[in-house]
């Protein structure tokens, strides 16, 4: 038995596990494989302050297989670390920092390499260029017992098409579907949510690229690096902290290691701890570890900055909607920073409510009142749906869309707590309202606490929750108002039509009762039409 | 930015991300703790042929601070191994096996360890024997960035209470609840799907261990080991395979490296794939490869052996059912082993129906027929629920009760799509049946595709669903029989209730218009429900 024993190499294990990284089926494979590719492009032009250009295609190769690639302006990357990069599962530069960005734990873009290896068996292909370097085309295959790369093809190249930027290859096991969470689907969110971005967009079936032209011009700010939060430390962290540390003394460690920590709040925490500032904090035993956590949580410290987050902005969000949804009205909301476990977020959120005109009566043949009848939609070429469906929700994490486990997702929880009712809107218990309106949600944060390693949903920390709700109702209250009006407006327009419809045989009735001529009826008839009219003011 | 890229530990990354493993919150944490341990133990035990008796004890350090203890029988674990199982994430024997177990990652109990580093600050502490050797007491304290155990304590004795076992004990950071989805909860579940299994159970409150006595006394069959079955396999894998095979033919490969292909499948697929019975496995590229790969999908191969699964067994589940229900009606059924993505599983359900005499039937003080009232059931004792409310589902994987994630849960959606009200229970659309029972669902499986690394619920793909559908209608078919005998009988005895309530009214009746006897009347009431009674055979 115990011969049997042995490590478990993490390429291994998420070959054999690979439904937790969002390649559970072939349709979903293709959407991940892209969204990784695309994060990564992103992530890296947004850093070096490119204004990115995307390139997508899908290349279907046999019935099953497909070709996807896709290729950015960014900053390119140094040679050597393009193996491990593409071919390594838990590797990058993100996982570390305290900085808001799309990838967070090195797995993506090597994970759709190596299932594109178990499905179709090649690896990836990468060709990169950084500005001052030469282009290098690389082919590799990934060892999955000791979860590295090995290298098929290593060329140099002095001409390339690009100045800079990068090119990802893979041929995967995929279905290609559209509809709602199809690559096309993301493809146009992604383009709300990064207005600042330029998408070309190519997929069997259609003739040419598809163009997401960018709505603004400036390149998102860099978000800057934090030092974590002594709120956000647990004891087993702390420890290692005090064991890894080049400060001297512990008052300097406190200073030095966190952010929020001056002089004044090492003192505090320090003295409620009964420790000494002088103390080595090397040589911090378990037990006055824990009395300084403990003390940590007792101690007043200001929330942590939040230069390191790069929201989206209320004008931009409005931008990204109106370009995606032909609506009647339009309203945004940003809450001020917020912390969960010591890691600054901010949530931001928007509203496009109704099709134009939808408030537009007829009467019908039988003089009866009716709503315009409005053409079912099924595409996406409208994110918006119809006035009998429960809104659409779009949920976005660091700007990247979450097109899955909308039930399971924390966004989804606040949107059916909120009571929409207050704002006009229809909705049963624990569920979510009903309207012709997209819900637009963003969190931006240094780490998102998703629900699981394929990034789909949020999980429902309270404090997030809490934010969500009170974005929403901000939004919700003026929307509601917009709302009261347009009913107000429908209502005069129902009573319009009923004096209209039945004004004439009213002068009928009125012909026949006192005797009148036609001309003397018709005179009456306008009297009161136009009396009418006044006192309603309509 | 190419100097901050590096390699990120697996430690690190669950200890970051650790909800994916359930220790989500502390409530959570105590239960994932206890379960990984509790696994451990069992699947232990079960290796070596030995009755399994397993102690859990959780104490209270501080207010949210406690110590979880768990010790088994089994046959202890060899000095060596120590360090690795309990303090290296990805370390085990039973991911590479194609064997029935309940664990299968070799991450849970070194994450429970890691759990209780980050919270308290302490490492595990173990204490072993094996038959032969001498007891090992082991502390140690994991490094993170190496996902390796330094070692604090490192003792051999002579002497200790058991010949043979193992003793985990951690401090961690955990709220204890009562209730459902709580320790109490899963060890009671525990019980049910291990009658062989006893457990000793001691938890904030009790005075003494809770005993749970084992139903049978034999040891369930060890299941064997099996090679792949070709269906299973993907391209990359096959790649792989060939590489790595010490086979010198391609005709050899084939028969020594998989399950079910003799001497006439491997050449009916070498045949298809229009190569030669004399290649060598290790020469073999990518296209041929494919070529392999598509030829065997297209050639007959009988299902892989079921040797690798060890069910409960239908007598088994029923007397764990009526150990822990006091219900009316207990029924089960089995499906034959079938196959997924080339893994063997086998499912078997159990239903325990109505509380006994819930059918009885009251007069109430007017006359009126009404149905016998029963106190609410809001503690664990009994996992029958009311009459009124939905039923419980107790979900199991490899025997380990499944607590947590019941919507997305694939047993859960073969419930819901099972047409109940064909067997006389009440359903909304796509929701779980209505009435006092418990179901039981149990996969025995080569490999449980859990929907997350936290093992709370089964991935929903098509062939297990299907199954479980099956297994339930079998089951459901006898339940509908049942509670159909039961409608008659209620309404028989509702009958004879009317009878027996408005009989001395009609002899009063009768007195007055007959003008009899007190005698007479009572007489010819008597006559009356013989009459009846006779007529009705009740």
């Amino acid at each position: 038995m115990a011969s049997s024993q042995r490590e478990i190499s993490v390429s291994e294990f998420f070959a054999k596990n690979r439904h937790l990284l969002g390649f559970d089926n072939p349709s979903k494979a293709l959407l991940t494989t892209i969204k990784e590719a695309v994060d990564n492009s992103l992530d890296a032009c947004e850093e070096a302050g490119i204004l990115p250009e995307i390139l997508v295609e899908i290349i279907q190769l046999e019935e099953d297989r497909f070709r996807v690639v896709v290729e950015d302006n960014g900053p390119g990357i140094v040679r050597a670390q393009i193996p491990n990069i593409f071919g390594k599962l838990l590797y990058g530069s993100k996982f570390h920092s305290r900085r808001q960005s799309r990838g967070q734990q090195g797995i993506g873009i090597s994970a759709a390499g190596l299932y594109g290896q178990m499905t179709c068996g090649k690896g990836p292909r990468i060709w990169s260029k950084t500005k001052r370097g030469k282009m290098h085309a690389f082919e590799m295959q990934m060892d999955l017992s000791k979860n590295k790369a090995i290298i098929t093809l290593d060329e140099e190249h002095s001409e390339w098409h690009r100045k800079e930027g990068t090119r990802f290859e893979i041929d995967i096991e995929a279905v290609y579907k559209r509809g709602l969470r199809s690559v096309d689907d993301y493809i146009k969110q992604t383009a709300v949510s990064n207005p600042h971005a330029e998408i070309r967009y190519l997929a069997p079936g259609l003739d040419a690229h598809r163009v997401y032209e960018r709505a603004v011009t400036e390149v998102p700010e860099r978000a800057d690096e934090i030092k974590p939060h002594p709120y956000g430390v647990e004891l087993g962290e702390l420890m290692k902290m005090l064991r890894d540390t080049d400060s001297r003394w512990l008052s300097s460690f406190l200073q030095e290691e966190f952010c929020r920590v001056g002089p004044k709040v090492a003192k505090d925490i320090i003295k409620a701890a009964g420790l000494s500032e002088r103390s080595y904090p090397t040589r911090i035993a378990r037990e006055d570890a824990d009395k300084l956590f403990r003390a940590i949580q007792k101690t007043k410290i200001s929330a942590p900055p939040t230069t390191c987050l790069s929201p989206i902005g209320e004008e931009r969000i409005e931008e990204g909607l109106r370009k995606e949804c032909d609506a009647d009205f339009y309203v945004t909301a940003t809450r001020p920073p917020s912390v969960y476990r010591g890691n600054p977020f901010q949530i931001e959120v928007g509203i496009a409510w109704g099709k134009p005109n939808s408030d537009q009566l007829d009467v019908d043949e039988q003089g009866r009142i009716v709503k315009s009848k409005r053409k079912k939609t099924t595409d996406t070429e409208d994110l918006l749906g119809n006035a009998d469906e429960q809104v659409r929700v779009l949920r976005f994490a660091n700007r990247v869309p979450l097109l899955f486990q909308l039930s399971g997702c924390g966004f989804t929880k606040a949107v059916m707590q909120t009571a929409w009712k207050n704002y006009g809107l229809s909705q049963s218990k624990s569920s979510l309202p009903v309207g012709s309106a997209v819900f637009f949600i963003h969190m931006a944060s240094v780490w998102v606490p998703f629900t699981s390693e394929a990034k789909e949903a949020i999980a429902a920390y309270p404090e997030i929750i809490k934010e969500v709700k009170l974005a929403l109702q901000e939004a919700g209250r003026k929307l509601g108002v917009h709302i009261r009006k347009g009913k107000k407006v429908s209502s005069e327009f129902q009573k319009r039509s009923y004096i209209e419809k039945y004004l004439p045989h009213v002068g009928i009735g009125l012909q026949e009762i006192l005797n009148i001529s036609i001309e003397d009826r018709e005179e009456v008839v306008e009297a009161l039409r136009e009396t009418m009219e006044t006192t309603r003011k309509i």
